[in-house]
């Protein structure tokens, strides 16, 4: 597979003269893709129906002349001043009824219909004009970025009641769905039914799950108007760039309208702005990113991509964004290692991305992202990363094909279950995304390679070991699928704890085929408790389980917290990572896999035919008695 | 006195075939009351005016049946969503002006017309049908519960005014009380007085406290129209189920038109949620429990209970909601420690309760509180509490009657203080129930039972020793009573420093009569400030004390702490916990009262015939030679 | 020059029959001047046009009865309730969209024209009455107190407007300043522009700065109204009582409308409520308040202050209000040490203050402030600070005439570069103020003393050592100023690092004539982020630098953090308190000044003719042989 890299351009921001010297630049770079006019709407139709596609056309062409290859962006999350004084209410409104204004980017309800016809208007003329030209198309950008998957407008009310009307069909059944008899909650009509925020206390949590599902719903039904349209006009592939950590709307229900799955990747932003890290961990990996996090977001996005045809696992995907040095939103922006810009891309490559583009070529010297590094710098001066991506591409020369391979480890990872446990936590510290990355982190310590699942899933064949932690609600197919014996499989804490309208299911969970056990009672556990176990200890989350299964882990003072059948295990608990390591050791151990304990800060990815090997300690490390040095990466065949 | 136990029952939400295994396995546990119907009202009344109470005849019929007593209580805590169609301007207002949603409960406003009204109605059809036939009812439910008694709607608005031209009579009379010059803030007239919120900074401390008590009486308002409805048709005695630590309204106040005090008392969740206490005791106690936080209100609610003929000390209270097991609220929800549901049965008990009801019967598994254990778990198998509650039916058979006798100890607990030092704390810890709890804490160390009293208390006779921290305003009959020569007394801090409308008297306080001392200057002191004294240290609070009073402790550079006349104490700081267990010593032996040093965790009670002793700590403890486990109640006769 | 004492006293909160007596002790007390008036509007007009000035005839009268000299207050910072009725848009909102409402002070928006009228009104009544009576007059109080600079209102929003259109002349000159093209941000009109609040993520730094400009524009023209009315009746001096670290208005533009400055200080509630620092540091000048915070102050408002005759360096400046006891507003409220208030007084005429005002006379035992300690108590007994003014007005008699001299030090302070680098932090620590308090403690603990200047400042003649850290955009004259061979210079961190319309400047930054240096990347640094140096470390902030320019220090692994070009330096970094001692050292020693280590908690400051020394420390300190106890001054001629 050939894999290639690219870049962030905004040929808006740059006197036209400069740009046949940039294109120029890009390729020398050994650079194929290059990004463009995402934000671009107020330059395209700088008054209503005013129309300006000819700069368009010439940098296209420009880019073209170069030889690189264009992703078009449809302009939709920067919609003109002037769009405000045609749809004065298309604002998206926060929790606090406060609209949220024009002024940066993003400013629009995905519920307002008078917006979404503008987009189809210019996500129509786009299409015409550029259907034929452009390689690639990108809708819109960062679906969720600022929190602006929920709003609490006039508009999300209207549609909301709409969606309920269609789910529930009579305000009865939904009555009885959400046991609405609880506090005299019962609704008559659809039309009675508010969006759940500001109530005095908290509202039931089925009211605020059908929420969440709506303005997950609205985002699938927003990009789908317009890839819709793309396709009428183009055969190039459609992408969206996704944001890591986003949980608020369904990316896999998304990515079945795309061709191609990708995210904007910023290691040290995430590390220290949405990680929920101990100090330590923070000041240890400052320079390169959590170890694990960009690993975990590639699996994810492989498996949201489009698979490739007989390979379910081997979705497409590319990083979108690919963060060059420092940036500016993050509470602390420090500087990459120098080498991380190289590492980041190849670890990409690893996991399977075919193309990585770096955000962005020239630091712009003006606006809210002045601060935010490129591979240039605001004087067109070479910034680090421009040699490292040169690097990357000079590498990717000799480097073989390369194809993913379906991996022996699957985790299975659900957005509807993070709603659920961000509904109702039950313990502070209850945060789905946090089991997923502790359990992976755990596996990716043991040096395995995943591959990472959705809930739809109805066959793990090919797998040797299989995890479902913290799945709200286990569709039955995916039930099914998890007794298989001939798999390791691990389920829990609070795996199938729920049903889909939110409730505790009778029988009590988790009601698994083949294993006896019910979780009598839960728990959660303040930071300062934490109860010993053989190896690691229990922490956050404890659950009480009866039942005839054999006990396969207990605390000190003898309760049980792993209890297995055979090949199928549960986990009634939330781990420590020494806990977790323990756990996936023996797991792994039975499931026949061979395990390397690596040092810290190192990591393996293997592809069909190399293993990779990424050391984001700040010190050397060595892997099989070569050393190698921070940000380094090796590679051999396998 | 009879001592029974109950449980709170929730028909509308289990099927009708279920009610009288229901019953029937409550009367098997040894339960005699069942308090129900407090959330029903849109099952009672799905749409205005269409009335279906014949499902709650049914119900209270199969309860009697099976030999249980009934509570019912009115719905008013939960007027169903047709309401807001009818009255969209009763939401109550937060201070930041935001509506208070329907959606989950509580959602009214204390001073809207049109809802009262329309509680009368629900109120007279109930008390019409089911005056004759229910043992007890149960005004509400939780008053003030989800920060509710103070609303900032116009409706608050207008009666506030009114409340003020009662209270001053005219708006010179007002600018004259609260000294409105000061910035010149005078008002012309009545209707110009906006609600104390959102202005540039704080507003006029005097203007807050009259908020304050305006927004107490509308409480007592609300639940006097209840009671003086039900009382025309009911001979029952009428309840309402208080919380802990909410201070809201005057509990004296409303208990007035009540017969029996109730609370809703949940150990673990006020020790997660509530109480401010360190890192270090929430982790001792983290399934046990505040061992003193439950006795505290135990004594507080014996205060505001009707007090039996001729027994001041002797009210008749009642736990209306008592944690069985993990509750769904708190930050953290862990189990309580296997005996800790009759431990605290048993200690309220001690302290004089008629009645200990268990919520709730069966955990629902749906809506907001399905993650709230009940006697039985959603599938109704038996939850760890019911035998428990089962132990304590039996344990009750056996025990002599036994009567709440006069404590030596009286501490005066006053609501209105609370808001005084709410509004002007002047050092940001001051917190009156803090003061009070510390003070109390010290004396249960020693082994002391205390009654708790109200600020309007004229007489002290019995007592021994009685104590008035942080009592804002004395009433001057307290204060005579204060100065009882046969009683050892002690007051401050800040006792007396204010007058009714929240200014400094002049001459300056405490004035208190026999004891020439005056508190020229205070100053509040940072965490990391701590002064010491001989035995422990001076913190939050320092007063500096004039005058001729005799020195009875003071700090290591000389300053006067707490001075004396005789048997009349003023204590002029706030004293760490060491330091205030020297001092109540002290006071102690002076009052000829025998005091011990317990164990940490360890806790007494003496009723009029026998000491009760309870272990809070997770360790066994000794007492008098007896060993006693955790969790463990033990008791002997005096 | 003839240094005096003064007091803030409010007439009209005590009945008359006490004025000549209190004007009587305030002469004992050897008081000289006496502030009146500034709250009394409802009081002076108590409604629409009724004017009752005669009591203030009275009060002025009896004041000058006794000797005493009056500084009257214009009342427009507490407009009375009445105002409201006629002005209900005048309330400033906040960036929540709340209203500011009345019931305390200061709520009015600056830029409502309405309002603004009124104060016209009655400032033209009081100038016309009392231009020939009273010695000098405050305008308002306290400008931007209570975060109040900043409004959202209406009223702001079209002000803002025609401000925008006066400075960029057409909606696409703005647009190409703002740069707005980056997220399709482009107005067409002005009237489109909104105030920056509410943005779905940050609005465009262009567009908050411009904001921030405007407001603090709306100030002065709000104080210029007032000064132009007062001097076409009074030849009495001008002053406005600023606040300490109150950055969102420029001082310098206010202080050219008036004729001297004025500052209300009050150490104790600034160290508990406003200091950036520790708890070590917090709690070991709890009752002293930090060493350099007054100093720090003394010094910027001596500068604003309108300077003497051809002594730039020597503005004229009070204390209005000097703390006497403990305040009420600060989260922890301590008292004094004794001898502060002394102290305080005497560091305020070392550093050339005319007069200084204990605020205030008489404890007020009501309203907002009653916690707040006077010169005397609520019950007329003297507070500890009236001995202790009297002792300074005792010293101050026989204190010779000492004048300012310029120091040899100058420090660049530039209120604009707070609003800079408070909209664009880039790191969340990095602050203007505590950039300049780090540099200024650093020149302080070598006995320096020093001079602060305006940014538009044109001349360093006669200073050894200038320092201009932190200057977002630097002036062409005082750029060239700077790089007087004969002074030892220092800019940065991310001195000149934008353009006025805060873009990045291309070439990079600082562009320093005569010193070859670029900023190539800029890193904020986590607090858990230290990089060592050779003597202390570089946090929060690190500049990559490039360029020919002498490597002065570098970081244990060789990047370059200080480098120069003869005595023209550049700071490529934040440092530890450490590294900024030894940094100024070294240039204090290449200055040729003399430097003094001093014990922690020792400060100095020279006149023309004395050297004054002050202990903050708790304990004694010893000072060329001399002890100095804990609040000690002392003093030796030069």
């Amino acid at each position: 597979m050939n894999r290639t890299l690219g870049v962030c351009y905004y040929p808006e921001h740059w006197p036209e003269e400069t740009w046949a010297g940039d294109a120029r630049r890009m390729a020398e770079t050994g650079l194929t893709w290059v990004r463009i006019g995402e934000f671009a709407w107020s330059k395209l139709e700088p008054s209503p129906g005013k129309l300006q596609f000819d700069w368009l056309d010439r940098a296209i062409d420009t880019l073209h002349a170069h030889g690189l290859k264009v992703i078009l962006g449809t302009p939709t999350a920067t919609p003109p001043r002037w769009m405000l004084t045609r749809h004065p209410d298309m604002l998206a409104v926060d929790a606090q009824r406060h609209p949220r204004k024009f002024g940066s980017r993003r400013h629009y309800c995905f519920s307002h219909p008078g917006y979404l016809d503008e987009c189809k208007r210019i996500v129509t003329l786009l299409a015409e004009r550029y259907g034929q030209s452009v390689q690639a198309w990108q809708t819109d950008n960062e679906y969720g970025c600022h929190d602006t998957t929920l709003s609490y407008s006039p508009a999300a009310q209207e549609e909301f009641r709409n969606w309920l009307a269609q789910r529930y069909q009579s305000p009865d059944a939904l009555n009885t769905a959400w046991g609405n008899t609880f506090w005299s909650m019962d609704y008559a009509e659809f039309d009675e039914i508010d969006l759940p925020n500001l109530t005095v206390t908290e509202p039931n949590p089925a009211h605020v799950l059908a929420f969440r599902r709506f303005s997950s719903d609205q985002v699938v039904r927003f990009n789908r108007t317009q890839t819709e349209i793309i396709r009428r006009h183009s055969d190039a592939p459609i992408l969206h760039n996704y944001m890591g950590r986003v949980l608020e709307f369904d990316h896999f229900d998304v990515g079945t309208d795309l061709d191609i799955a990708s995210w904007d990747s910023y290691p040290l932003g995430f590390l220290s702005d949405r990680l929920g890290a101990g100090d330590a961990h923070k000041q240890r990996y400052l320079r390169q990113g959590d170890p694990d996090n960009q690993a975990f977001h590639h699996d994810l996005y492989r498996a949201v991509g489009a698979a490739r045809e007989g390979a379910p696992h081997d979705g497409r995907w590319w990083i979108m964004e690919q963060q060059p040095g420092p940036v500016n939103w993050a509470p602390w922006n420090p500087a990459p290692l120098p080498g991380m810009a190289r590492l980041w891309a190849w670890e990409a490559f690893a996991h399977g991305a075919e193309t990585v583009c770096y955000f962005r070529w020239r630091q712009a010297p003006f606006a809210q992202e002045q601060q935010h590094a490129g591979l240039l710098r605001p004087d067109s001066q070479p910034a680090p990363a421009l040699a490292e991506a040169a690097q990357v591409a000079n590498e990717l020369k000799d480097m073989p094909d390369t194809a993913t391979h379906q991996a022996a480890v699957a985790l299975i990872f659900d957005y509807p279950s993070a709603w659920a446990w961000d509904t109702q936590p039950q313990g502070a510290d209850f945060t789905y995304f946090d089991l997923m990355l502790d359990t992976y982190r755990a596996l990716r310590k043991l040096g395995l390679s995943i591959d990472i699942l959705p809930s739809t899933t109805t066959s793990l064949k090919g797998y040797k070991l299989a995890l479902a932690p913290g799945l709200a609600t286990l569709p039955e197919p995916l039930k099914q699928a998890l007794t298989d014996p001939g798999i390791v499989t691990l389920c829990g804490p609070r795996t199938n704890a729920k049903t889909a309208e939110m409730a505790i299911p009778v029988p009590l969970p988790p009601n698994l085929p083949g294993l006896d056990i019910t979780v009598a009672r839960v728990e959660s556990l303040p930071p300062t408790e934490a109860i010993p176990i053989a190896v690691g200890h229990v922490i956050r989350w404890f659950e009480h389980l009866e039942g005839s299964a054999e006990t396969f882990a207990e605390t000190i003072d003898g309760h049980p917290v792993i209890v297995r059948n055979q090949n199928q295990f549960y986990l009634g608990a939330w781990l420590d990572q020494e806990g977790f390591v323990a756990l996936m050791t023996d797991l792994a151990m039975l499931a026949g896999l061979e395990i390397t304990h690596l040092p810290e800060g190192l990591r393996i990815r293997d592809t069909a035919t190399h293993r990779f090997v990424f050391n984001y300690a700040p010190e050397p490390q060595i892997y099989e008695g070569t050393e190698i040095p921070p940000a380094g990466v090796h590679w051999t065949p396998l």
